[in-house]
């Protein structure tokens, strides 16, 4: 009935997530292998009233499955990736080390999710950031056309793992108790601090993840010529990634048929009455995975311009749900 | 050889850095008075050497002076300050309530203190953020013209006061010690959060701080037709402003000319060499009451359109420096 399933990284904060995840949407799994670096080998993660033991990452030796969720580092999964792949295999990459390849889909399901038809193969799973961007750019675009995205995210620690989580409330705890202040895991210190600066930068003085914002939502939407000017900011929050968002639309538009539009998608939900403290929490997203949308608004100066603010869960949505939803739509598109 | 000056609303953020700044900047005065609420009364504050004691505000009492300096709030501004005001008077009000009349000059000295010759009466500080990015926008706009401008600012607690300030600080350390959030000052918690709304909203959806900025900025730089498209957002920091800004200049231009024209104003600090981890970080105002600018960069697609980051200390440049600074060209002004 059901199918052998692999996840590689299986102790980070995505690998985790997505074994959770596997058991809450009762993905039909027969066997589930876990794996990750040599450190981790023997931990034992929960999975449906069992207990896995998590093995050592060898390619050699790895499991025939017919699904690999690798939530590895990119610059392992370069390598180890095409190791893995055959013919009957679909190997679904969190990292960013294919998601450019011309030859791989990058996908978020509800919106390019028929590109998996017939697939094998890598399959890449975007940047946090980009995906939830998308999910609401995407039903805008359809409706309304879409000329230019201008967006400011802040984007939560987690979004750097495990190690990044605990600098955040360490630093924090060190700054209430004893006034002092140290950078733990970033260039600076991130507690009670804002950091313009995410992943390497390029030499056009963008960061690598406000490239990945424009190449990955080009390539998702299909739309080359889409222009994207991002800016990536690291606040100190623990989960979920805020985006303040301004879109030039196709033509002129009602507020109204804007909210009725991203109503009807399942994985938007429309909070958006901020005379009754009503709008996206970056909290929020801990309790609800779908992506929060709010402060809807027309430009004050330009008809087709629109504004929208948006919070969703990066580990979930950003990453291990959109992963695991792949996974989904590879079953499903399969079956056909 | 110096003048009489009150200080209203002493006892509060602004009011006390207003003190401090008096003093440290040598200001001339042969007596200050302090005035707060009757819940401050008999509070001493250190000035030069002395402590003065903060009287009750009672405007038929008060001493009289050739400026004074206001930090009440907006409410009580609106009531107090005309009655105040006399003709051989200055007031400098940092609240909201007369920013926008027509009467009254609206001020950042660097860009127009020229409109304070000859003048009596009251004289508005314009809002926090604001004045951090009109003091980037107006040499741009001198040097290169400036059509459009599209922002979202990250804005500290310390903004809306010292209660705020001790909420963030106490609903943090109640989150890593008990894992509970309470929101104790702002309709959410505020502590590891983000909230995309600052004051109270208008029927455009906008909140009164976006269109404070909107209404504030076009004043300052007699720009009545400039378009401003802002975004607000309360973040878990102590004291600093940050803003992330998109504008539309008037002609191509060169990033070097940008950096320039931007490195020859005295209250600007350049920091622009992400590469090497320097941009502006919102913790370093507490230490430079410049505005520090950076992450300059051309727009992926435009030819003119330039994006920067820019943070300020929003107690210091953002109210009680501008406004003493309002003092300095007062006196400046006359003596001509």
């Amino acid at each position: 009935m059901g199918i052998n399933l692999a996840v590689l990284g299986a102790t980070g904060l995505v690998g985790r997530e997505i074994i959770k995840l596997l058991e809450e949407r009762n993905f039909p799994v027969d066997n589930l292998s876990a794996y990750a670096s040599a450190r981790s080998q023997g931990e034992r993660i929960a999975f449906k009233n069992k207990q896995i033991t998590v093995e050592e990452l060898d390619t050699k030796r790895i499991a025939d499955c017919e699904i690999y969720l690798s939530s590895l580092p990119g610059s392992v999964s370069k390598v180890i990736l095409p190791e893995i792949a055959r013919e009957d295999r679909v190997i679904i990459d969190n990292s960013s080390a294919f998601r450019m390849d011309e030859d791989v889909p990058l996908i978020v399901p509800e919106i390019n999710g028929d590109l998996l038809e017939d697939y094998r193969g890598i399959v890449a799973n975007p940047n946090c950031s980009t995906i939830q961007m998308v999910v609401v750019l995407h039903p805008l675009s359809e409706k309304f056309g879409l000329k230019r995205v201008t967006v400011t995210t802040m984007q939560s620690v987690s979004g750097s793992g495990q190690r990044a989580l605990e600098a955040l409330l360490k630093e924090s705890r060190e700054f209430l108790d004893e006034g002092r202040r140290s950078a733990r895991h970033y260039a600076h210190p991130i507690a009670f601090n804002l950091l313009p600066a995410i992943d390497y930068f390029h030499d056009n003085n963008y960061s690598n993840e406000e490239m990945k914002m424009v190449r990955e939502t080009r390539k998702i939407l299909s739309r080359p010529d889409l222009e994207i000017n991002p800016t990536c900011v690291r606040v100190p929050v623990k989960f979920g990634h805020a985006e303040s968002c301004q879109v030039e639309l196709g033509r002129e538009f009602k507020l109204q048929a804007v909210r009725e539009t991203l109503e009807d998608i399942p994985g938007i939900a429309v909070l958006d009455d901020p005379h009754k403290d009503v709008y996206p929490l970056a909290i929020e997203t801990e309790k609800d995975e779908r992506t929060l949308v709010g402060r809807l608004r027309k430009d004050l100066d330009r008809s087709r311009v629109l504004n929208f603010y948006c919070a969703a869960n990066n580990i979930r949505k950003g990453a291990a749900l959109n992963a695991v939803q792949i996974a989904e739509k590879c079953l499903q598109v399969r079956k056909k």
